[in-house]
């Protein structure tokens, strides 16, 4: 039996369990939850217990039948006792109800057990063609049957895990006074400038009317890349603003890290003076959402169940000491320039020698996150100008450029990227220019306007974020995080093909 | 000054207001927010208080200018009092950060102002070319700007309303362990067989690859209607769940209820046995979320000011009857049968006559809402069959049908609209077909799949969705919800093109 208090469910948990008081939702929705009855000892034997959920398999011992049920609040599944002549329709995947006594188990496996007086079959399954069972099956097997996979125990507290999470950020930015918005998913410009967008269009429109560059919106559309931007827009509102959000990219990169569609975490404050502000906020968020998760029911049994090496999980280990990296303080801060030093000193480790003004690699990454972490999270802070978006405020130039390691040869922008054991880049965050006259000269050296003629390119395009910059725009900085590359690293899941239910990716749109 | 409590924001108010308490989010984000300083009212004068804020106006008495400063974070404004010299750049518009001291006030506007000694001009102003001003201005001339939009204080407060909204709600499903999750925007299925739906094709596409289908994800591929497809699926695996998502119709109606792209909440309950559960659900999250908000700053911020009939809003008076009634327990619930009945008799107030199997129109609507309701939301449930989409649940054949009012002539399924006053339909719900046959039965009559030959059909379709009652699928139903409009109704703004900040609709989509 998994341990563990129910954390962020606490609040569901009455003081003394009764039947009465552990009920799903209303008094009208019969049944008690698995998870519930599983920490239910009462002293004595209680008749009329309710349970629903879904039968993970079935034992014949002699006139009885021992059923493994689960209803997805826990990977634990209830047992529960049924005799053989009630038994009929207890197949593997059917949706039953079962009311019984729930008394004392003599096994070692749980404490109780449901001796089982009544069982109604209210969604029956052909156990033969049922494609989950309860062996083992590949994630790659499971991938093939989005529909199906989250009723697999594991998938399903995927799914509790990001629900949590959901619930512990949106407490942290309520109770920061962070205005939570809903910026737009079809947008007219490409953040990023990366250009692997998605277009929209109307079906009903004819292909004529998609090279016309689609009619419905008069011009272009495209799916989200960011939602940054428009925060920006709002936190000249509002403040401090933030959004979970849908974002897209047209990637053709099949690879266990990106998906077409994923969740942004993404906030933006105004009058904030510089970098540390955003790096503070970045490492209060992560800390108290793995200080507020790290000890509920849903993390506790992903860290506490056997290791199977074929299951896509990283080691429950390994994991832990993830959750323990993010709850501790203080994590450092190093310069881009600092890193590059660092890394030079062991150049004879790595295949691609690390120099300044080229990309840190993977294998950088790595070794940053590993030696100058030391179990933390790192933020490496100024990265070049050049390798990063038009966007990002530019470091005042050294006195002296060059003259000693810590001062960078060339021009740096106030940017971060937070660095984890294994998983790497994590989040990304930067002051954002929002000074007219440098913002425009940034546009025109990453060639998203003219040299020539600024406004003729400007025209449906990003004039309106220039605007921002016309009329009372404060310092301000934000910061971005995967939401769904997050919940791998909290959960262990190794592709993030697996944390998201109906994944999305080059050639596959499955559901 | 506004009247109020901090409401959800309370949780940010120290028993003693002293400025280092009251900062914003850290300790190197300078500044305390103008809600939390118009409610302090220290005994003696305050020295070296710190504010941001963008300038509402500017005053000139002799020496001095009264500055009226707003963030955002109140309708109200702060009253800073500034000498000449120290005025330059106090434009409006600007974002400035003022220091000084926080005095009694000899004005009746407000209990204490600000006494200026320092000025931080943050982000200038040309005040002559700044398009947001203090007059009025009409709702259609702020809608062709919606990225300086938010800067008005209402549409300031209107995204604090939304943030307020999704904080409570997200709390109301977390206490009832319901699990809060992300289906999926790019889908293969047009839920409701609407048809009005936007294709998605990656911009790097030519318009040939969109003639031969899309090739990015081999078929073609359209943005959600709405997720309660794929919420059914999640809800054999965890029981009860729910969403805030994105959805998009391609509708070219142009009106003041209809966006291309807009927020939907969607929950859906397993084990849920017949539609009573339904709308206990939505009255009571509706109730919860009403009750929980009425009291919080902004709602009586927007209750409390001065009304304009040419603001785009309704009159506060009518708003507040708005939520009265969604405070009140025991919302009736009536058949469509009944209420067709009840509409006959009074069948001469009607431009359009009512009839059973017809919709409601919206005059029929209202009449229900005002008469059946009496202020609250009214259930209207059992509606004819074959106005209906083809997921829903019929009901039993009565013995006799037809034989008396309560009787209905033909089928109906088991689904709800909830009106209220003045909008009418707010949220809609059923209970799904979770049985194989009828639901196959369903989607030949609505020409889902073929008569002749079901299988070619839904290759590619909603084959996956026939599967989720194959295996263990039992009684289950869910409602959905219009967010935005949901906003509207509780706000008072009357077109939900000023409810969203960056709204889209056929011909607009700006920024």
């Amino acid at each position: 039996m998994h341990p563990a208090a129910l954390g962020l469910r606490r609040a569901l948990r009455p003081r003394v369990l009764r039947p009465d008081h552990i009920r799903r939702y209303s008094s009208q929705q019969p049944g008690s939850s698995i998870a519930q009855l599983l920490q239910w000892s009462p002293p004595a034997e209680v008749e009329n217990v309710v349970v629903n959920g879904f039968v993970r398999s079935v034992r014949s011992m002699k006139s009885r039948r021992f059923v493994s049920l689960g209803d997805g609040s826990s990977l634990a599944a209830l047992q529960a006792l049924v005799g053989a002549d009630k038994a009929e329709g207890l197949a593997v995947g059917a949706a039953v109800r079962l009311t019984g006594s729930w008394v004392a188990s003599p096994g070692a496996g749980q404490s109780h057990e449901l001796h089982v007086s009544k069982v109604e079959v209210l969604g029956p399954s052909d156990a033969k063609t049922y494609p989950i069972q309860k062996k083992y099956q590949s994630p790659e097997y499971l991938r093939t049957m989005p529909h199906l996979r989250p009723r697999t125990p594991v998938n399903a507290a995927l799914l509790r895990l990001r629900s949590d999470a959901i619930a512990s950020l949106t407490h942290f930015f309520a109770n920061r006074a962070f205005t939570q918005t809903h910026p737009p998913i079809i947008t007219s410009s490409d953040c990023e400038g990366a250009g692997e967008v998605f277009t929209v269009t109307p079906a009903s429109e004819t292909p004529d009317s998609v090279l016309k560059d689609g009619e419905f919106f008069r011009a272009k559309k495209y799916l989200t890349v960011s939602t940054q931007l428009h925060l920006e827009a709002l936190s000249q509102a509002v403040g401090n603003v933030w959004t979970l959000s849908p974002a897209f990219r047209a990637e053709k990169s099949d690879t266990s890290r990106h998906l077409s569609e994923f969740y942004m975490l993404e906030a933006e404050m105004a009058f904030a003076d510089d970098l540390s502000i955003v790096m503070d906020l970045t490492e209060d968020m992560l800390r108290s959402l793995s200080t507020s998760l790290f000890g509920s029911a849903v993390v506790q049994e992903l860290l506490s169940r056997p290791y199977n090496a074929d299951s896509g999980f990283a080691p429950p280990d390994e994991v832990k000491r993830r959750w323990e990296g993010l709850m501790q303080t203080s994590w450092p801060r190093i310069t881009y320039t600092e890193a590059i030093a660092l890394l030079e000193e062991k150049a004879d480790l790595f295949k691609l020698k690390p120099s300044w003004g080229a990309g840190l690699q993977s294998e950088h990454e790595k070794y940053i996150a590993e030696h100058v972490g030391g179990g933390k999270p790192v933020f490496v802070t100024n990265y070049p100008r050049d390798m990063k978006a038009f966007y990002m405020r530019e470091n005042p130039k050294p006195t002296s450029p060059g003259s000693d390691t810590n001062s960078p040869p060339g021009p740096t922008v106030e940017c971060f990227d937070l660095l984890v054991p294994e998983l790497c880049e994590i989040a990304g965050g930067s002051m954002r220019e929002h000074r007219l006259e440098p913002l425009l000269e940034a546009m025109k050296r990453h060639e998203i306007i003219s040299q020539q003629d600024p406004d003729a390119a400007l025209e449906g395009g990003l004039d309106w974020y220039l605007d921002l910059r016309r009329w009372g725009s404060p310092p301000h900085g934000g910061f971005g995080l995967g939401f769904d590359r997050l919940l791998c690293y909290l959960s262990g899941v190794q592709t993030i093909r697996d944390i998201v239910a109906f994944p999305r990716w080059v050639g596959r749109c499955d559901c």
